[in-house]
């Protein structure tokens, strides 16, 4: 029987913490865009981890109501003074240019360039991130303190991009399991220098891809690293019939921090992965909390568009947009943990876990309990108290009844899915259940 | 688009609220019963504002298990103690007689005459509001003080009333929309010199009238002054057929106070009325609560009856029988105020938009979003947090398969109902919805 | 109309407690175990007072998944130590010997004793109960202050029992009404001296038939006094076709001490038990707890097992296992109490009456509410509040559809079952109501 989950813990966790981190890291200083050679870049480093079909699609391409935008480069950008000194610079930071920038260079005063600026106030030190992909359009962005101490003068502007046509690049790492039915793995490859939005989401469904490579599995698995919203677009506009197999998905963004887990329900609300989800956080130890379903967020936007529907959840730590550091250059490689990241990648696990055990079983003896005792499944002396593993074995036989499946029974009994899945086990070995003939 | 809510919300409310006090200070000292010249006069006056048929129903008819009963009359009564004084006068409280005492005149030992006095010990400066339409009697209410000082002595008591054959009057106020699908709004014209209960309902159902007259409507309106539970049951016996056109209704009592709002549903429980009405109050900015049907109240007592079973709920503010001035003379036009006749009225004013407006879209791109950016329906810099109509808009889509009616889009996103619909009417607008055959 | 609750609540409360309490005290000495000298005179004394069927079913006999055991029976047992003192003594106390303990004489040096010796370290004074039914084993049980007290030595042991082919027995009371539809009653038959476990409810179980002998029923009523586990399914596997007739059951146990009272739901979840007993503990006016079914526990678990899945629930006051008398010597009889036993029947009888009494109206005058007054049906004066009774007519007026029982309209009134059941019965004498030709 497989466990990922209690094999993944059995790993040291400062160890897959610490590997996932310096994976992030590694990925942190690439220049992301939606198209381009930084999400290229980024693909490539991912393929050494992981066999990964990168796909390229051509600019002008049609994807449902959209277009595949031009592809996007840059190689330099940089704000000058009066004097010369280049004051904002790309070297540094990437999210110094506003992401899909056309290219320029020019001499403007000071309240000309301000319209083209971009700060947050209430964070006077961070850069903000923002992007224009879809209106041909230029920015800098910079810490508002440093807007402030401008002086008036003629500003130098230059922007060495190129937007021109090219192509959409996405990574696709397909696993076949036993079945075709599909568990969809998706995160977001997009962003520049931000390390829970998303280079969270990357290096957790790395590793967790890594860990399923070469086994035996249920389900098919497909991991998708795409470009958000378009890339998620674009690959459902090409695979639309695939999209049939998808039983199970999950979106993984910002799940690197030190917050608690949130995990946003699919469309449905009571999919499988819905309450899988929902159980495993139960039982983790860490704080969680379920959300439910509503249609602004990440590429779940587009898996649970109603004219797909797809069973796909959305599983965060810290939620998007409710904490300060969210799309500004404090969410950078200290703000994710390399604990935190395994502990994420843990969950995962318990959760595909549930979805590969999760199976629904005929009680043998359905008249009466059976006689465990004779069976060395009972104590052997009356009177005294049951243990959790005798209690989880009446709960699947009480159960079992074609119509609850494990996850079910683990969820009404309150039992982790583990302990109820090995009572159905050691029952199954014991003759006491068969397998239900059609898992519901 | 129609918004009569908005439309009423742009009005000067401390001048509609004084109209419509003042249209009830011009009621409140008619003697009104369920029948007779009182509730002719008030049927008259509410004609001087909007369209009414006034129906005369006579002596004896036979409606379901009851008869409409004698037409009752009074021009004076009062009690005048040993010496001849008039202690007790109905020309300065219409509420000193019990409502259709036989007529009466008679001397009586202070004892006898008590059988006849209702009093409030817990408020001895109040009167009490009685009645007795059914069986012949007669008697008076009077503050319990008096009653106390009242000394030993023989009493004259007369009563200059009249129990005759006649008629039982009530007003209906049809104003035909573009179905006739009908909502009806029904309040009780049958309590003398009571202000909340129910001249509050009176002018608000007369305001709302007013304010509907002359519109392009959806539905067809139906406003019914009726005599509280003989009115409606009499209606109901001569209109049986044109039951079947109700979609939605609203009972209207106590709703003048300075109570927040309390909504009772309609015996169906999950009417949209009881939806809509609930999504309403819930972002009026008032208090407000939602109770679960009872066979005890007002009129949706008897729409509500199971031969019937209609979708009317109950709108108040304080709840009848839970506020001491309830059914006596502090029940009066200083327990009533402008501002909360003229705030329930647009309350109403804002379910009828709910009730005109909703309706279920399908999205004619239903895979994956529509490019909202290229339609100016999106921000332009990404990066930054949505607004609520950008928001809405994203609900709308995601929910308009043809199974969601805006009212659920609205429940499920926790916006106002008028936010979604303007979202569906651009999105309509832009050839991104089409109207469903069939709404439910 | 039948009323069993209420004609037992017209009996002096500690009159009843006092009998219970003392059937109680008689039965206690006596050690019984799942086969046995013991439960038959149990079941003798029981005769004494309701009609009952003592059943034998020979050793060996197969039943489902089990088999009858053999017939166990002790006279005497004890230790003795180095100087030949009883120091633990089966006359002092039938749980110093583990139940069901093959027949044993034997020198023992105290380290290979106290392998067979039993304790409760956080309890030191108790003695703890325990058994060893399918086993074949031997023990004593002693307070840990005395185990700890042993000296060195050699311990002489003596168990003078029996262990051969005899019989299972049990007893049966079968009291038959106007249907062949039944309500079982099962309580366990089988502890030695332990008082609220379960000595309480045989001598509930015992009550109830005692007072419904003689009565013209609706249901029949089937009483089982049972040895716990194999007993239930000895009697369900030879009466699986009877199994077709239960309508509703309970299994009493633990319901004598000082605790609010505890209803466990049957499987199903919502069996009209179920909903009765929540409905009747509501209204106790003790505290009281609806728990959900979990299949470990009483005999439940057998009726409840998916094969028979029948609607029968479990009702103690303190729940067995949470509190610390629990199967050990401290269960006794100062831990049952009269009048929460005579008070615990009433509740039961109290639940026998909404079973017995519930049934579905249909209002003969559904349009519209009938009038009540000419009926005298309703209070005279308007203007004032209506009583309780008033109130539960409308109740059942408004909801005697057919789709609505007469337990369905007291939870959703919240009036107690015998106010609606009294209204419903003046409703149908004034012809304004007529049974529904199906009961759901």
């Amino acid at each position: 029987m497989i466990s990922i989950g209690r094999e993944f813990a059995s790993k040291d966790i400062s160890v897959t913490g610490r590997d996932l981190h310096e994976f992030a890291a590694g990925l942190y200083p690439i220049c992301r865009s939606i198209t381009g050679d930084g999400i290229r870049e980024t693909l490539r480093q991912i393929k050494e981890r992981i066999p990964l079909d990168i796909v390229e699609v051509p600019t002008g391409t049609k994807v449902f109501d959209w277009t595949v935008p031009k592809e996007w480069n840059i190689r330099d950008a940089y704000i000058a003074d009066p004097n010369g000194n280049r004051i904002v610079d790309f070297q540094h930071s990437n999210l110094h240019v506003v992401n899909y920038s056309a290219p320029l260079c020019a001499t403007l005063p000071l309240n000309e360039l301000k319209e083209h600026l971009h700060t947050i106030p209430e964070h006077p030190d961070w850069i903000p991130y923002r992007t224009s992909y879809y209106k041909e359009n230029w920015g800098f962005c910079l810490s508002h303190r440093q807007m402030q101490s401008l002086a008036e003068g003629d500003y130098k502007v230059c922007i060495e991009s190129s937007l021109i046509d090219g192509h959409l690049s996405y990574g696709e790492c397909y696993l076949a399991g036993r079945s075709d039915h599909e568990v969809l793995i998706s995160v977001h490859a997009c962003h520049p220098s931000l390390a829970n939005d998303n280079l969270s989401g990357l290096t957790v469904a790395t590793a967790l891809a890594e860990f399923l490579v070469g086994r035996d599995l249920r389900y098919s698995y497909r991991f998708l690293f795409l470009p958000g919203t378009i890339g998620a677009i674009t690959w459902l506009a090409r695979n639309r019939e695939k999209t049939e197999r998808v039983r199970h998905g999950l979106v993984l963004t910002c799940i690197g921090d030190g917050g608690g887990f949130h995990y946003k329900k699919s469309r449905r609300g009571n999919a499988e992965i819905d309450r899988a989800a929902a159980h495993v956080m139960r039982h983790c130890g860490e704080p969680s909390e379920t959300l439910d379903f509503s249609p602004y967020g990440y590429d779940e936007r587009q898996y649970c568009s109603p004219g797909f529907n797809l069973p796909v959840g959305c599983l965060m730590r810290s939620v998007w947009g409710t904490f300060s550091e969210y799309h500004t250059s404090a969410d950078n490689l200290d703000f994710i943990r390399p604990e935190q990241l395994a502990r994420s990648t843990q969950l995962c696990a318990s959760i595909l876990d549930v979805l590969e055990g999760n199976r629904s079983y005929v009680n043998q003896n359905p008249c009466c309990e059976p006689q465990l005792g004779k069976r060395n499944l009972y104590r052997s002396t009356g009177g005294e108290s049951i243990d959790i593993e005798i209690n989880a074995r009446l709960w699947v036989l009480n159960f079992s009844d074609g119509e609850h499946d494990l996850l079910d029974i683990a969820e009404r009994s309150g039992l982790p899915f583990m302990v109820i899945q090995d009572a159905a086990q050691l029952l199954l070995e014991s003759g006491l259940l068969a397998e239900a003939l059609t898992t519901r």
